[in-house]
């Protein structure tokens, strides 16, 4: 069979990937890219980065390390890929395997025939259906055009008010740009927290933060419409929502992705559960001579086994090599993703990988969990910031089923090496004695993560009561009687404490036992629960009923009393 | 059988973590700790930092984050466990299940008696046989003493003339510190290269980047004697060497340390082949009711499943949890190490997991490496920097044998990535499918993790052709025929090249392909290699005997031009 003639439909990311894999696996092959955009291969996950001015020309988001930009004089003679940009793929007749394309420069139309087609057609922001979401100076930030009129917005207006619809990733990357670059932004998030990969008292924490940058953080909150300014009605002017009426200089929709799959779905190609274009872990289509890539092809999810759509440039890259080593005769395969994310958030960063809580408990796991807040560095170490994990793991078979972690600390890192982790199957007990590397400008003697698998095994051994947060605040809320017993220094008490708790510090709590109540709970914290499961131990040998609260005062997201 | 009284051998770090863990799990037990020394339970690995410094008060190095030192005091009044420092073990009793100790105080001994013993007495640097050695100035490094000893001498001193003898981590760390007190470092090592965890041409790249920061740097040299100063003939004033006499203020001998067994081996314990403490999988020496953990215990190295003796603060608090955990009646295990190590060396990072190439060779293991030199974050963000990996792998199971990462980028995170591959026994393939965390201010699209593992598969299936630089230089200086073709830019080029280089930019390769000898070996470079990688692909299509030179001019480790 003829396998001379790859056509690929997408330029941005899994698509040049394919091409440039694809040349090389076979020199002599005719390569072809169909885009219907100007630019090539930018980084779309730059594009934060460049409203904000950390990236300062647009064409660095379009060249390789070497600083060629990836133009089509590039691909050709670089990569001997033929590109036609500015060019829409209408339509695939796959029993004549050709594709139809017409120019948006004159209307020209073609047939492009293949022998294997690689379908790299990304993703489209979701617009919601929103009365005024027309109006001039509401942006979406997808492409290059864009990232250019925020920009042009931003050199205009002085200091403006922006609004941000959906608090997802991009949302919130893009708010962190515009407050950089002088905008008072509100983030508009129509759940009760921002960030779906997180838990809600995680999330928590990073609105709180955002809160003390200046963003006005919007949770559960409805856009009912985008209105026009009072002075010219054409431009936006406010943004009315279930909590009242926002100024608005700039909107930014940012409520999404949806894969674009209609070139798929037209031809007949099966789409998945999620929405997006099925494939094989080969990352074939139901057409074997046809592969889907990146943002437009579904994945599956490697801790649940079921499909999962989390678009992704990371994801992109990798399959675009995959499909085009099969597409070349070649056998590889992409197995799946673990939904791994990051963003930073002001000084925070923030990232999870696996389930969080909330989807782990849904799908019927019986999990245990654990938050531990600790430096990221040995604390002598002036460099130490504070990292906060969030780990959900199996009861059953103990295994990593998700971690979280947010802070000033290295999220990266402890995100990373959950995510490998996830991929081993891992128990919390093989976690726990990892390798990882240790001295002091990195990590504690303790990592983090292994530290965080400790403290789950001790819950799941019934060695450490451990409570969560929520739920001592429940158990308050609702007047039960439970006694919150704070162990910290008298000093670390004076300057921040928790409503209600009575303060004993550990190192003297063996003499003053008698003190706790023997007839309710005991509530046992410090600033991180180290010192609180210590406190909870030796309450429960002189017989209460003890238990110590998760992630200390620290990861408690709600009312505290400084002094 | 009564396990209520548990005696602890060490007070540093694995015994102090034992210990706490103890009481813990068994809140009523009697827990003693026996320490040698004044201090207790204080962070060796910080000593550097509190040399140089960065860490001001000696105190932070034995206080728990919330701020309390941990002195006898607080053991007994936080943690329950009475210590008795300025104390030596001076003989185990196995039959009569007793240690006898003796004041370093007083005097006065004792017999205490135990149900478990754990034995966490550490280790001692070696003092090498060198005449001079007892001079006053001549230091190690390795308890606070030591680190007191050094401030106070740089305190002395204005730009003291230090010799370093040893370059392993310890003496490298040694001398950062040293240089940022304004201090004139000379580091002398017996080996022909620094850092015994890499492999030479990566360890050529932190000598370069130390001698640019001006330490001198002797590898291959022997010290033949450290000698009086020419005033005051009981302090040292230079080192005579193998390449000649240097001045010394100071000289830090860091040749390694050797585990203290003598305790162990005078009660007939077995010492394994290291020299180190046997012990089994639950940390159990040859008697069953004494354990072993930290710097004195034997441990095995994962990947080969031979016995290894890598002493390290992570490794010790591991340790000290699992063994107290196994004498307080439970069952928990500790697999092993992999040998992780790392360290800052100025600007750079430093640090591998696993196998070097050299020892995989020893080993017998038929391997696949690559260099793979790439920002850590996309190029076009201003905090990207240089990270230069190592892989090593093994062509008959494809899995992951090691990895070195060296440079200003972030190797901690991926050589964690690597460690946990190394954990999971994972292949090249699996690894380049792993969904790691991806946003532009923490990694590139394509992490340099996942780039490195698709170049070693891409080495293993023959689809590229690479050449270590070592081997260019050796056929180079042979005179092999060897067409040397640098396809960077001109204005790269222009800025540094490799003697005896030509230079054909890749855009202009396909057109210039005439020009290339077809009698000859033709090994192609551009900056990191991959259009090197992709010219060997069009050179090679032209009918060349083409090859691409691993990790380009980044990772040359020779002799370079600069116009």
């Amino acid at each position: 069979m003829d396998t001379s003639r790859f056509v690929i439909i997408g330029g941005v990311a899994a698509g040049p990937k394919a091409a440039a894999k694809l040349t090389r696996l076979a020199p002599d092959a005719d390569v072809t890219i169909i885009e219907k955009g100007v630019f090539l291969s930018y980084a779309g996950c730059g594009l934060p980065y460049y409203v904000s001015g950390v990236v300062e020309d647009q064409e660095d988001l379009m060249s390789t390390p070497a600083g060629s930009v990836r133009d089509e004089v590039f691909f050709l003679n670089v990569k001997n890929v033929h590109v036609h940009n500015r060019t829409l793929a209408t339509e695939i007749d796959r029993e004549g395997r050709r594709v139809n394309v017409r120019s948006l420069e004159n209307g020209a139309e073609d047939w492009i025939p293949y022998d294997r087609l690689i379908l790299a057609t990304g993703a489209e922001p979701v617009d919601p259906p929103l009365p005024g979401g027309d109006l001039e100076n509401v942006v979406r930030l997808h492409g290059v055009e864009d990232a250019e009129r925020m920009r042009a917005l931003l050199a205009e207006h002085r200091a403006p008010d922006v609004v941000i619809i959906g608090g997802g990733l991009i949302g919130v990357e893009i708010t962190e740009a515009l407050v950089s670059t002088g905008c008072r932004v509100t983030i508009v998030e129509r759940l009760p927290q921002l960030l779906a990969p997180l838990d809600e008292e995680m999330a928590r924490q990073v609105a709180t933060h955002m809160k003390a940058k200046g963003v006005k953080v919007l949770t559960g909150t409805t856009v009912v419409a985008i209105e026009p300014d009072d002075e010219d009605d054409a431009r936006v002017g406010k943004v009315r929502t279930s909590a009242g009426t926002l100024p608005a200089d700039m909107v930014v929709v940012s409520v999404g992705v949806r894969p674009n799959v209609e070139l798929a779905r037209d031809c007949g190609l099966e789409i998945g559960e999620t929405g997006a274009i099925l494939v094989d872990d080969h990352l074939r289509t139901t057409d074997p001579d046809i592969f889907a890539v990146g943002d437009c092809a579904e994945s599956v999810n490697l801790v649940t086994g079921r499909p999962a759509y989390v678009p992704l440039g990371s994801t992109a890259n990798k399959q675009g090599r995959v499909a085009a080593i099969n597409a070349a005769g070649g056998d590889d395969t992409f197995p799946g993703i673990l939904g791994t994310s990051i963003c930073r958030v002001f000084d925070f960063n923030v990232a999870a990988t696996g389930l969080t809580e909330r989807e782990a408990r849904d799908l019927g796991y019986d999990i245990e969990t654990a938050l531990t807040p600790a430096p990221d560095k040995p604390h002598f170490m002036p460099t130490a910031k504070m990292l906060m994990l969030k780990t959900v793991s199996d009861r059953r078979t103990r295994r990593l089923l998700g971690m979280q972690a947010v802070g000033p600390g290295d999220a990266a890192r402890a995100t990373d090496v959950a995510a490998m982790a996830l991929h081993a199957g891992m128990t919390m007990d093989q976690l726990s004695k990892t390798d990882l590397a240790y001295a002091p400008p990195y990590s504690p003697a303790m990592d983090n993560v292994i530290t965080a698998s400790d403290v789950v095994r001790n819950k799941m051994d019934g060695v450490a009561v451990g409570l969560p947060p929520s739920e001592v605040k429940r158990k308050m809320d609702a007047g039960e009687p439970v006694f919150l017993l704070d162990v910290r220094t008298l000093s670390e008490a004076a300057q921040l404490a928790i409503p209600g708790a009575v303060n004993i510090p550990l190192s003297q709590l063996r003499d003053r036992v008698d003190e706790l109540p023997r007839d309710h709970e005991v509530i046992c914290f410090c600033k991180i629960s180290l010192r609180g499961y210590e406190a909870a131990l030796i309450a429960a040998a002189a017989g209460c009923d003890a238990k110590f609260m998760d992630g200390g005062i620290v990861m408690w997201p709600y009312e505290t009393v400084g002094f």
